[in-house]
């Protein structure tokens, strides 16, 4: 077994990896006094050499990053290069030759994580990725290890800091989506284009990666429908306000074998899925403003649980890193690799079996007998309305309904039916409504 | 190597034990499908056979824990007697013996934590304590593993249900302390004596266990100052509220080696402490309410970092422990113990040089010249005031005052120099006020 310190290669120098290698350089000393583990930055591959690398000595910079994966020094291998190619090959390379990865790479991982899992098993080394959800906040090892014998019923999390920042400015100060958008771009919180975050994207490769995790199986980003909150209208946050709740993106993952099963096997039914919903202003989620990320576990003995923090940046996401280079780099030395879960094909419950209250906001003609006509289709769809609330705007009203739990493929077919009515204007709202008790899967 | 399923002997039936017990019988299959790990349980000792085990088969129950601990076929041994003795004696027994130890047990990780972990280090196998802490949530292993490399600079934590319950009453409803207190006994969140809890001992035990992780030291129970709740009186929480704050018992561990070190070498200097506090009403902590707990950890490069959930209970906190079971079991398949951290040891700050901002409320009599005698010794004192408010009560009047961040022994002799002035009648409130950005160590 090799001694001395365990040679690390970073993969990629954006903001995680200047972040990270910045650390490896001036802490090396800090780090191996608080965790006793020794590193030593073999070298950084970068695209573009010609870049200047600002405290990063000239000989640890390389372009080829395959040279680098094949080095017979390198012991542990850091890919923060994200997306699918070449990171999948070097990350591949890496595994087969024995090398344990770090990676925080949600779409790699949500793309094949149970195949490179299984690399990562046959070749009896790691591959972590705690950084790859939620940045710094510490939830794919609690997922794995504290609760390893829990029987987790739900996980919802707040993924995506882009569109939490920007519901949160619409929430608080009342701005427009689109304003609220600007903003985010504006300091740096939002791509130019930011479809993937606000098209839930991000958020849905994240939520694959939880329920992977959560209820050991395999699910890829391509099997988590997304809603995005670009629809999302400041009159549905003032309403959810004014109704005791607030609007939040939500990456949900959660298992459906019994209103009370709690234990029931790996295995079973799962939904998982990305959409804005409304959450009780008292849930713990509905407190997080901001960039700032959450994800709140429910599990059948440890109660509910909250995890809590910055979500991106430099910095913290390479806290998160480091941390999981710390985990790799003992078990290099100790000649051992961390768990492999047992990991099951997923099954899917039908979206259209979901059951959820919703909240409906519906223009329609200010006439007599309209409020009969819309009854009636909620009636007819087996959609049971706990509140009712009419606003009068000229020749048009707005009526808002919340309803009770209801099947989801009721309520697509109730909406339908509500579109048909030729006093309806239009159907706008549609946010799930979270948080009462008996909304627990 | 042993094969098959790894052995556990559970000491100790009360609730925590004896909701272990029923889901090591009843969920055996569940937690090997969901954790690749075979348990079994080999024994339970308990003090008095003659009570009803409901559940627990008879040739499984026996009085002679320290036999069970000794049986050659006990592999893991987890320790929810409580208390120092016999369970100090028992869990050096299984540790020297070389088995693995799973503890919940604060007293004693408070006394002796980095001896056991010593020990445990000397034979090779695993001392675990999730649930030592806040029940639930999982604190200690993002501590050791998920923040290895990161220089934590500070750990608060709600850490005590009963006292946030009570501080959640007297907030929510304008409770007193004793009205408080008897709900919280009547509803089973209070012991008949509450004095563990209501005067922070629990909490110390904890604030220790959490700062020896966090700073990688030596820190005792007896290391940490305590201040209960007992003395908060409804007026300071109504008007912390108009003030925009909460008042919740914090346990605090921080680092104070310069105000931006963040990366400072372990072994500088620390504080660990017990106290009430006034938390600005936007903070994480301060909209955790009732009997739950949360640990606030601000890291150098992680940034604000919350984890969330049941700090007590039977099921919640068997959760925890059965996390730790899994991975010491784990361990023990594959031959090898989780990581020993370094251990320092530990240097105090000294009390007086903390700075903090402060609450004061002084009862004076109402005559000219009073104010001016009063902010006399605060400047004497090199106490700031940031704001003051006067209220009239008849022949009296109340100061209510807010400091800037000040040294505590300055806040100290300038109490001591109030409550000599004549007109001065009461010193009341005495709370730090916490969360100003400058109040970062």
């Amino acid at each position: 077994m090799k001694t001395g310190p365990v040679r690390v290669a970073v993969l990629g120098l954006g903001n995680v990896g200047a972040a990270l290698v910045s650390v490896l350089l001036d802490d090396a000393g800090g780090i191996e006094a608080r965790s006793g583990v020794a590193l030593q930055l073999a070298g950084v591959a970068v695209n573009d050499l010609t870049k200047t690398r600002a405290g990063v000595p000239a000989g640890l910079v390389t372009a080829d990053a395959k040279a680098l994966v094949e080095d017979p020094g390198v012991e542990v291998v850091v890919e923060l290069i994200g997306g699918l190619e070449p990171a999948r090959a070097l990350v591949r390379s890496a595994l087969s030759a024995g090398k344990a990865v770090v990676t925080a790479n949600k779409e790699l991982l949500a793309a094949e994580g149970a195949a490179l899992s299984a690399l990562a098993g046959q070749a009896g080394v790691d591959l972590l990725y705690e950084a790859a959800v939620a940045g710094a906040i510490p939830i794919i090892r609690p997922l794995r290890e504290s609760l390893a014998g829990e029987p987790v019923r739900r996980v919802m999390g707040i993924v995506n800091g882009t569109t939490n920042f920007i519901l949160s400015r619409m929430s608080e100060s009342g701005l427009g989506y689109a304003q609220a958008l600007a903003e985010a771009q504006q300091l740096g919180y939002a791509e130019r284009d930011p479809t993937a975050d606000v098209e839930g994207h991000d958020a849905a490769a994240k939520a694959a990666i939880l329920a992977s995790i959560a209820f050991r199986c395999d699910v890829h980003a391509e099997d988590v429908p997304r809603e995005g909150i670009a629809r999302v209208d400041p009159v549905d946050i003032a309403f959810a306000a004014q109704l005791g709740y607030v609007v939040k993106l939500l990456a949900v993952a959660e298992r459906l074998d019994g209103a009370d099963a709690g234990d029931g096997p790996p295995g079973a039914e799962i939904s998982v899925r990305v959409h804005p919903a409304m959450l009780p202003k008292e849930h713990p989620l509905a407190a997080v403003r901001g960039a700032f990320n959450a994800v709140f576990v429910e599990g059948g003995r440890a109660g509910e649980l909250m995890l809590y923090g910055r979500g991106a940046g430099g910095e913290p996401t390479a806290s998160a890193v480091l941390g999981d280079v710390v985990d790799a780099a003992r078990n290099v030395r100790s000649g051992v690799a961390g768990p492999a879960l047992p990991v099951s094909p997923a099954h899917f419950h039908p979206a259209d079996d979901l059951r959820s209250a919703w909240y409906l906001n519906i223009d329609v003609l200010d006439r007599p007998g309209v409020l009969a006509a819309v009854a009636t289709v909620f009636g007819d769809h087996a959609v049971s309305i706990r509140s009712m609330e009419q606003l009068g705007m000229g020749d048009e009203a707005r009526l808002v309904f919340l309803t009770h739990i209801a099947r989801q493929g009721d309520v697509m077919a109730c909406i339908d039916g509500l579109r048909s009515l030729d006093v309806v204007e239009h159907v706008g709202g549609m946010l799930r409504v979270l948080g009462d008790e008996e909304d627990r899967p």
